[in-house]
């Protein structure tokens, strides 16, 4: 069953290597086939080195079972289910990239800073809060993606760590809680990637292939946030008015950069 | 029509991602027929791989319009006319490299600091001044080409950002102003390279091939002085003669580096 | 003898300048054989191309003598024997790879700060104290086998350099002194990785292959908290109860990541 | 004529890029015949790619003149000429190399941090004071030899820049007193390389290949020591007795490093 979109993801995820961002097998793609409300995955801990489009996972985004396929799916599966649950988005990557990840692990988001990243993120890439612990020791992987939604809409895009007090709360309601945080000011059509504080970032895209393209754009404005902030710390965030010029020039109806 | 500087413009094109200056299409060399007005560029949004001399556009100088090409031109076109209108070269190279780039979204020019630089750079890499909301709103990929040329004969390599004023003026008015403050005391000659603000660098040279050389030149002289000033942020300028020495062994009547 | 267990050897050094952790043949993996009590390690200052199993060293564990080879072993194989004595492991990587070596140049441990730290290692990864002038004067290579094993275990995982009188000392009395330090309270199957102070990383596991694992792990670690660090000193050890998550969900009897 | 140390001097050449040491046409490497009184060196500005044992070119030791070869020789001759006046030594390299340009740009010699340091290099690597105006405008590149030798020797590693009075004094005789200045205690032999500065590294060895092996350590070691002292300001120069065992153990009567 879906043959082509197994293909598809399983060349998305042949890119993550080819680009340098991963190492062994940390890094994940997908792909949703929003009328049958199915998710096509990489498998869990398998190398890329020979993978095959029968490889990949089919999982139920409703249910989260699998529902063909020869491998455990990725385990970070049900953050991607959440994610295409709360984002109208077709393709998602997961990966430790080291510039994008030294920023996850500083707590950090990453601020527009020049046209590069203003040519495919409208505004600062958030860094989510930290996780409670009652988040980290229940279905942690599903909190990942609440999280990330959260940051995404939320006000703080990369929050304090949380106080005990906080902490030693009920878990199902602090979860309500964040869920309800979320939608709120910021869409994932404008800026597709996130950083998850003290792990990494998941970027998406309109199908596997876009995914990938922003996880590689992602990395290019880490590195050069980095030494720019290294360089000169007062410099802060690009003129909005060139932030727009970018981002509206590569899209939306007004795009005038590539072909047709 | 143009076959030999079509293949010239491909082939230098095709340097880029050998050099590791480009990522994905995030780069555009060009290269002119002065004898006829006419300009040969990389088209808009192509990937390198595959590229053949038949898909670069020729451009007409003085209208910008397409004058030969199955494709868009790149949407720096302007920004190219603009130089070339401006600047006695013959190829111009702009990229996105990751070092050079973290420079201009710092916002500051790379001042010379060796030997690597002297051979090639006669005195500081400008960055152009922050362009204001008017320039931005209106033909902005020439008025990159202005500011550029602005930058690099006027007497500041890097200005502050504007003052709101000064963006409430009237945008033809600033940029016939910009345009007069041009010609001052730089020559495109003695510093074949550009940094535009929270943009990115843009080189030159007599051909594409010599743009290109320069763009992997700039690279490395970024590399080195974010590098040496991080250890050292006392260390400034070279000397003066030793500037003197290396550029003018490798330019002008008495250079005496290389064949011939 | 021992065929097989030098055939992975041999493929986990080669593994070495396939991951980018050695320059020429500073590095070197052995493997263990328990019930014989016999080491094979890579031999002495011999390049890794063209390296077959055959030019492999065996060396009695007690003894330290080469009971087969034609090369003499890794000078560093003193070393080996001694963390094989104290730690229950099989396999052991060396190398002076260059983000890991750059903390134990800085004296400084790496401390979790990311998931991808805490997928591997369950805590920080120490760094040796500075030997006394005695033990690098004596059987240095056993010495410092001695100094990761107290590392390891004992309280300060980078101790300040030694003062005059204790340098002073017995050296025979100092290194019991150190070795009666050591089993206190870390535990080699959590931490599989160690950094010898002004030298480089060790790296184990219970074959040469996760011991070359871990090597390349550790290099990842120790990019991306040089980084973090440098954008947000502040920003400190990562939640304990996420360091607890990543690394149970891949190692004991809970783990549920990969397949099986 | 001397058609074997050609051979071994255009390998060596060729070594620099696949070790990533140099861009375009920026490295040389020589090599001297003593009995003879000759020297083979890289012609200028030719590039790697397709260069022959026959491009090189024979210079004599004394004169500076060309005994054979149909291209000019490197344009930094006289130096390598002066270093074999000087120093017992049978190959010279020079490059831009990324790290250690870094190094020179910033004046700074780099001290000791590591055993990666201390297997090749017996104490800094010493950065030479910046050259007078005088020095500059005369014979500049055999001045820069003399400086060499001069930071070599000397007390100071790496000096202030020269004061107007200094540089308004008589050419000839502070060339003199340079070389004067040189001989006091360093020895050529334990530290084989230097930093020119606002230039970039020299290297020498007994042979071509040996030069461009301490060229490769020399990079190592600037990485490595450059990212430590970000991380630890505080650490400095290695305990002498670790650099002493290393050095030592590799070189010297009582080494016991490798094979035989």
């Amino acid at each position: 069953m879906l043959e082509e979109l197994k293909q598809q993801v399983c060349e998305a995820n042949l890119l993550l290597p080819k680009y340098g961002l991963v190492t062994f097998t940390w890094g994940n793609v997908s792909a949703i086939d929003r009328e049958k409300g199915l998710v096509v995955i990489k498998p869990s801990g398998v190398p890329y080195e020979g993978m095959t489009a029968d490889d990949m996972v089919v999982v139920d985004l409703e249910s989260g079972k699998v529902v063909e396929g020869k491998y455990k799916p990725s385990s970070d599966t049900p953050t991607h289910l959440e994610l295409y649950k709360a984002f109208d988005i077709g393709g998602i990557v997961h990966t430790h990239s080291r510039w994008a990840t030294s920023f996850a692990q500083a707590g950090k988001g990453i601020i527009p800073m020049g046209t590069t990243h203003a040519d495919y993120f409208y505004g600062e890439i958030p860094c989510t809060r930290a996780m409670t612990p009652e988040e980290i020791a229940g279905e942690y992987e599903k909190e990942t993606g609440t999280v990330i939604i959260e940051a995404f809409y939320g006000e703080i895009p990369c929050t304090r760590k949380m106080t005990p007090e906080e902490i030693g709360g009920a878990y199902e309601k602090e979860t309500g809680t964040v869920i309800i945080e979320t939608f709120k000011d910021k869409s994932p059509d404008d800026i597709p990637a996130v950083l998850v504080h003290s792990h990494g970032p998941f970027t998406w895209g309109k199908d596997a292939a876009e995914a990938v393209h922003n996880a590689v754009v992602l990395e290019e404005a880490a590195f050069m946030n980095f030494h720019a902030m290294m360089m000169n710390p007062e410099i802060g965030h690009m003129q909005q008015e060139l932030l727009d010029k970018h981002f509206l020039r590569k899209h939306g109806k007004n795009a005038y950069y590539g072909q047709n």
